[in-house]
């Protein structure tokens, strides 16, 4: 039985007591590390409650964050409600009924699937398993933020390819194999323009990868996929002990909100990440909904209608008025205007209408916008003309 | 308007056909990082429902996680129920409400905040920031072990300083200084003894610490700290500018399957850890449950009161019983026996009673149990003394 230790009054030891102070922008780079001084803070879409604030319009209409126009599904609603009882206990940490139902969805052993904090907590977890400082990491331009992200995060050396033709260049991701890069990050369908890459040129990819490059490709949108050679990327994860495939549950599930995304790969792969996530990194009510979120397969079919109903509808409406576009296999559609997009975005959400202006992805003159409801789509055309007119 | 480009076949740059044999332990070891290599798998606490289907006891009670045994705060369960149509929406990446309601509550600025998923994340995040490879971490023997995770995960080298009488040795720390740490990680009241250092100790170690050396405190449960000296270490924020103070929800708000950690510090630290944080770290019906549960100081009052009156009742029983402990400032006690914890703990299990035996923090005679309500701490003390004669 312990006996309470009496205290020893700080003395000699103690260093004057000249108030210190406080860190500046300046000082706090003696402590803070180098490397995640180039990161670029993350551009949000706006909220529709920033838009509302800022705004006053009578109604928003939100097109910007590639969110699901038809929102959750009601199961997931209802599992959600029957789990708020048990919200005082620790969720399972290694998200075992989830990662079974994943593996039963997707033909493959539990043990090939690791969950996280959505997408991207997975991306860092993949960086953080096997990024040394210094090692390259192969990202594209114009492209999603958070392989950059992680690469930083975890020192790594960002060598960045060029789009052409707004499609990720494979061809040259190739031949930047010989820089032996530790990861390659590829987005397919690539957020923000839509495009895709076919399943051949991932495939030579692969096979032209020394086997300790890792090549993850973000999967976000694949669900909305219709091209006949898009890539059947569970198909090669046999072949390629080296291929990681990211997806998540915030889009064709309708869970943005609720944060959960995953990856395939091979189990000693996804054995090394499961080292560096935190014990409980996927809450209980999020494996809850998302376990009915797999069961709900009408939800998922109507919510992939509705995305090929609007993508016909608004490629056919901007073609009508001139516009450039790029040919989407996502659940949104980036298209260039003559004005800056940034100005053009400000006159739509002075009309409530929320779409993205692409400068954040160093795209000036070209917006995103996610492919709604019919009702939100009209809305979208709307606002756009009158904005364009400005 | 851009052309869908042709193909290319892949040919020469292509490699063997050959398929690559999967990764195993050893060949993963050549991608994988070295420094994850001595990471320890977490060990959580027993699930109700591993119990359940291990032993089929009548009845499960769990008083092995410290989880809140009122459960949440009915208001904390309304607030969610009404955010659950939003879920298809990404939450407020910088949980600017959240922090808001966190800055009023404490007196403090909101950019003296920031959020995680869970303290495990936030303790990640200051590593992430802060902890250049091969700087130094101070931490104690028979701790919380997430501050030697996150101090492994970034490459740190981990300095480690044993209890003292069952209580963390701040002289000791003090002494330690001389390595310069980068970090130095206190637990307070400490998991898993319940033993609290005071304030004087700690003031006297921040006046010790070179200002280049951060000072984590992690005070997960001092809510349910009541002894005159323990530290008020808001009040030391303003003085000391590497002072970074963790909390959580998942003890005394009762919501431990959320996931909800926050940490006050100078704002430009706050800015660094921002700055390594994913976009959306803290999901959508977390931030609404947050902040219905700081409006019930109804709730926390019940929690903190029956957590005085079990812990005077536990502390007597386990006195009357002969049986070592160490007075607790948490809302758990950590006592002793001469049976190996593991077995006790087993035999208790049978019975369906979850306690926690405490080998995985290197005490291996020590079981620590959450204080219940009256009725929980009662079928505790039975099935301890069914234990106990065993």
């Amino acid at each position: 039985m312990p006996t309470p230790k009496k205290k020893k009054p700080a003395t000699a030891e103690s260093r004057s007591s000249a108030k210190p102070a406080p860190w500046d922008a300046k000082s706090v780079l003696k402590v803070a590390r180098k490397s995640i001084q180039a990161l670029k803070p993350y551009v949000p879409g706006k909220s529709i409650e920033e838009v509302k604030a800022k705004y006053n319009p009578p109604t928003v209409t939100k097109l910007g964050s590639n969110e699901n126009p038809l929102g959750a599904s009601p199961e997931v609603l209802k599992a959600l409600a029957a789990a708020l009882p048990r919200i005082s206990l620790y969720p399972d940490g290694a998200s075992v009924s989830l990662r079974q139902a994943l593996a039963k969805a997707h033909g493959l052993s539990p043990d090939r699937i690791l969950v996280g904090n959505g997408s991207d907590e997975v991306l860092l977890l993949i960086a953080a398993a096997f990024l040394n400082p210094g090692e390259t990491v192969l990202v594209s331009e114009n492209t999603f933020s958070e392989y950059e992200f992680a690469g930083r995060v975890m020192d790594g050396k960002i060598v960045k390819i060029p789009l052409k033709d707004n499609r990720y260049d494979l061809a040259r991701f190739r031949k930047r194999l010989a820089l032996k890069p530790k990861l390659v990050f590829l987005c397919n369908p690539n957020n923000p323009t839509g495009s895709y890459f076919p399943h051949a040129e991932l495939e030579a990819l692969l096979k032209a990868a020394p086997r300790n490059t890792l090549v993850v490709v973000d999967e976000a949108y694949c669900e909305y996929a219709d091209a006949a050679d898009f890539p059947r990327s569970l198909e090669l994860l046999a072949a390629f002990p080296n291929l990681i495939i990211s997806r998540t549950f915030s889009k064709i599930f309708g869970m943005a909100g609720l944060r959960l995304g995953y990856c395939f790969a091979d189990p000693e792969l996804i054995g090394q990440m499961a080292r560096v996530k935190t014990p409980f990194n996927v809450n209980l009510l999020v494996q809850a909904g998302a376990l009915a979120a797999l069961g709900d397969k009408g939800f998922r079919a109507r919510s992939i209608a509705n995305n090929l109903e609007g993508r016909s509808f608004l490629e056919r409406e901007l073609r009508s008025r001139g516009l450039g576009f790029v040919p989407t296999q996502a659940n949104f559609i980036c298209f260039r205007t003559k004005r800056p997009a940034v100005d053009l975005c400000e006159d739509m959400l002075k009309q409530g209408m929320i779409v993205r202006a692409l400068r954040s992805f160093g795209l000036d003159y070209w917006n995103r916008v996610t492919i709604g409801t019919p009702e939100m789509n009209k809305r979208f055309l709307q606002a756009l003309d009158l904005a364009l007119k400005a």
